[in-house]
């Protein structure tokens, strides 16, 4: 399988490494805007052509696929060109920096037979795949809650707010654990750039079945924070991503309400027992997404985060935008 | 100056302990409903009367004071026949459990030239005094985001959700760090006990600045949270309260926005420097509430949370309440 | 059962607490050489008698048993005029403060037919009793090593050095968890008080299968270190006293030794699994301790740390301070 | 300036990384036992020579230094060879695997006017430059005591034991922040692999004016930990190499001595401040060894762990290895 990739700038060279060591795929060529980054990957990979041009990319003869890693708003036009050129595509999370563009994107997809994939690189991390297992080992019991924290000083986006930024993370995270999509959406933030692009905003997400999450977002914060609580009615997990080994720890802590026998008061059982921290491996999450795209291309699979999936997290993005616009107000998830 | 306590359940102990190591105060009475909780107290402090009529205490006509530690569903017509009894009246957090009743008590406080003061014990502590000065002095410039989590599990309350039960801790530091009231309102939570009382709950403050204010507040989750983080465009500050030491630190990081000449391209420079860890002492706090009263009461002096910082208070809680009942729409304060 | 209790000073108190506590015991007697004291005790506990000569207690006619809680060098004399005066004794760690003191008391309360136990409270705590269950199970594999720090700002002692203060802590969970005794002491320390009393030593023991254990006591620290790492061959356990949930961590971690055919060259395979973190609950250690001696006393049991347990952290203290004196050479013990 | 690697094992390939991004160095040459790490090594450098044999290196005519990153029984052997045939050194640490080894490579260079220096990478880190500013200020105080723990679970050493192997990391922070040699050497250690190669040792150093210094290495512990503590009479100092961000803590923390009229008696009065955590960058601290190296051959400068300061680390090392072969008895330097 030969491979064309466009965008060598912070992610492109951790996919290009991860390509290069798979041994069923080839990178046949590189397209990025700047000639410095070209002539740093040149001397690494001398084999591999480079261009300045993305369209070079997209129509070159020689590739099966082409994998998008550019700034959000280039998303769109790059995956469309590549899937009309009948290219296999791998882009970068979001999907799209519009509703509407993600969901042209994946009719394109399924319409020319071609496989679209999402890069949420995070579905493929040993703790996201511990959580996953215990989750749906029932271990857990029934979710209830989700509170997720991503802050950070630095690194601000010209094209997107931080929501668009940061929050695909945490709702890729949230749609594969949980495995359904939420009803009603608030977001909530501010812009301190002048530019009305939030650089803090808070995302909250309700089901119907009374399970709420919460994702905070910020490129302004003293300290890094990758902290994600997820709560059950039996079980609890703190999956905290800024820890070396504890990445993972699951509580055996929880409540019981009782009534009494007119139903009017409440009470409550407290429970808080055992911690256990599972192993969760150190293997490269991008080297998972590339191999399941390779799969999933040569294979026919499905990915784990296919294009419905990447078309999900961007219906969430589009509602917390909507939301934002409305100073907060709830916004309904058809 | 002599003093009468009603409830003596998880703060009545601490305050009276405080009561008794003050030297200008003498606690007469105490009343409480359970009659072992005044056996206890007995056992320790043989001269003090006991009740399990709180009109006993405040119709006493040897007492200048009342203090409120009981339920907040109480704390307005307690401290209202207090004050209607002619007594200065120390009531727990918040004021009361609506907008209207703690503008009735600011009301009846003044008109009857009574101190009426909360219970708001965290602007006491060695780390609020600390952030207070650190602010005052200009170091952090200007503020542009709150954000605090207050998280545990347990204590689910029966008669107020977990905003009005924790949130009070964070507005009372936001108010008395900023010095001023948010513009904008916005609250989203859930309920998982079935009584429509949430036990998850979001709030956000904005100002007409750009000000941003979160604080996330739960009774359901693994680990307790107790962590405010705090952004000036000079420097930062994060309080976390669960550390036994390291309770403030002080990050000479933020970032500088710069434009190009056409001003349509923004550019960030971040900057990282030292931490400072202020040494912030281990005075118990509730002593500092207990002096800051008597001295109010005795010497006429307004103490740190009087009746209209306290008022404050729960006018954001009104305000958060309607944005809850409204799906988290924006509720504009007056 | 009636007690008495010498010394009302760090400890005194919170001893006193839980025998009032327990429904089987009544202090009679309480004897310190500070009026404050006393007077404080007064206030709380006015039925307790109390006295500045501590004579009065150890030969008062209407208690079964005297708790030795004065300073190190007393332990001695006091607890031998208690069992001379026919009273069961509960002393302080250590048993005393020289190993001719201590094989004395163990023989005159053998004699006697009374009850010497000592207050090594680490062993009522929590943490010990799980890792003693989890090292009992064998679910660690061979003991190999066990590395204990305990380090602070403060409290120098006058009379013993930081070995004879601090480490008995230590030697009592070793001795306790691993159930023998070391083959050869070294100690290493140094004095920065001009009066030669150590303020910072090292202790090494060394067992004859290979097991080795250390002990860091140092009164001169920036931070509080109480941490205690357990090696066995199959499983590791760090205990850290300073965390207030996260006490216990038992590592599936370890490695295997192979040997090539002709066994000149040695391989390691290392392996790293999950960590549990057992929950140690919260009881008071020192309510073990008080209830263990009254029923030791009261039924005849033997107590966890018993005067044959006491006098073996003696042995090492003593074995300890000959190295100390021999510049650290290696002390043997018989 | 040109140089050959002997070396391409796990710290050969970051030393070649280190060169190539210098603009005054050139490598010519790089020899390795193993013909896959050679591989590797062409498929990123295709213009470097590569060799299985030592020997080509230290003959090479085309080159002026020699970079020597091999276990460290052969350090003496190779280094010599290099020395001899006049190329000037870099060697990975310690300098030699006996004290006599590093006294022959020391004159040998003296003799032959060639740069020996040791690669003590740590010297270079952030966090040491930071530290050594902060004593060498006199901020600190007269120095105390320096205790490092240096555990970690893995890489046993068939050659060397855990001393030689982990030990000079701390001995070169300890001599660098010190600045001068301890009299009086002991040590305890232990081995689990049948072997006689110790995998835990305790190091303790005296100095004449009452300094201690102590360190423990272990391949055998379930945490990684790389923690050090340097105690002044003024200030404090933490080291924790295992923080990303705050890795090096200055308290403002101590004690005070303090006698009666006739000094029988001691006071101490403890103080407990403020704490200062310093941005200690992050630089790559081999970037700083390979800059020190290429400096001090181009221009003469003495490098900052220049042969007689690798041979001090040497001197330390053997002493310590003859007070384990007598059971941890004290060695005097002389």
């Amino acid at each position: 399988m030969r491979i064309g990739l466009i965008g060598y700038g912070y992610w492109g060279p951790n996919i290009l490494r991860n390509l290069v060591a798979h041994t069923d795929a080839e990178v046949a060529i590189v397209a990025d805007q700047k000639l410095e980054r070209l002539a740093a990957l040149k001397k690494v990979y001398p084999a591999v052509r480079t261009t300045t041009d993305a369209n070079e990319v997209t129509e070159a003869k020689d590739i099966d696929a082409v994998i998008v890693a550019t700034p959000v708003q280039t998303h769109y036009s790059l995956a469309r060109a590549a899937l009309l050129s009948g290219k296999h595509v791998l882009v970068e999370k979001p999907l799209a920096d519009s509703l509407k563009g993600a969901e042209e994107l994946v009719a394109l997809a399924a319409e020319k037979k071609l496989m679209l994939m999402i890069d949420h690189t995070y579905l493929y991390t040993g703790a996201v795949e511990v959580m996953k297992r215990v989750i749906d080992s029932g271990e857990i019991g029934v979710l209830q809650s989700f509170s997720s924290t991503r802050f950070n000083l630095g690194l601000f986006q010209g094209d997107v707010n931080v929501l668009w930024d940061l929050a695909p993370h945490d709702l890729s995270i949230l749609l594969h654990l949980i495995g359904r999509m939420p009803t009603l959406v608030n977001a909530v933030g501010v812009s301190h750039t002048g530019n009305n692009i939030e650089n803090i905003a808070y995302l909250t997400l309700r089901y119907d079945d009374g399970m709420i999450a919460h994702i905070g977002a910020s490129w302004v914060s003293p300290v890094k924070i990758r902290q994600m609580l997820i709560s059950g009615d039996k079980k609890m997990i703190v999956f905290d991503d800024t820890e070396a080994i504890e990445k993972v720890k699951i509580y055996e802590s929880g409540y019981t309400v009782r009534t009494d026998e007119d139903k009017r008061r409440l009470y409550m059982d407290y429970r808080s027992g055992d911690i256990h921290i599972p192993n969760v491996g150190n293997k490269e999450a991008l080297q998972g997404v590339v191999e399941d795209f390779i799969h999933a291309v040569s294979k026919g699979s499905t990915p784990r985060s296919d294009a419905h999936f990447g078309l999900n997290v961007v219906r969430v993005l589009d509602a917390a935008e909507r939301s934002l616009r409305e100073g907060g107000a709830e916004v309904r998830l058809s």
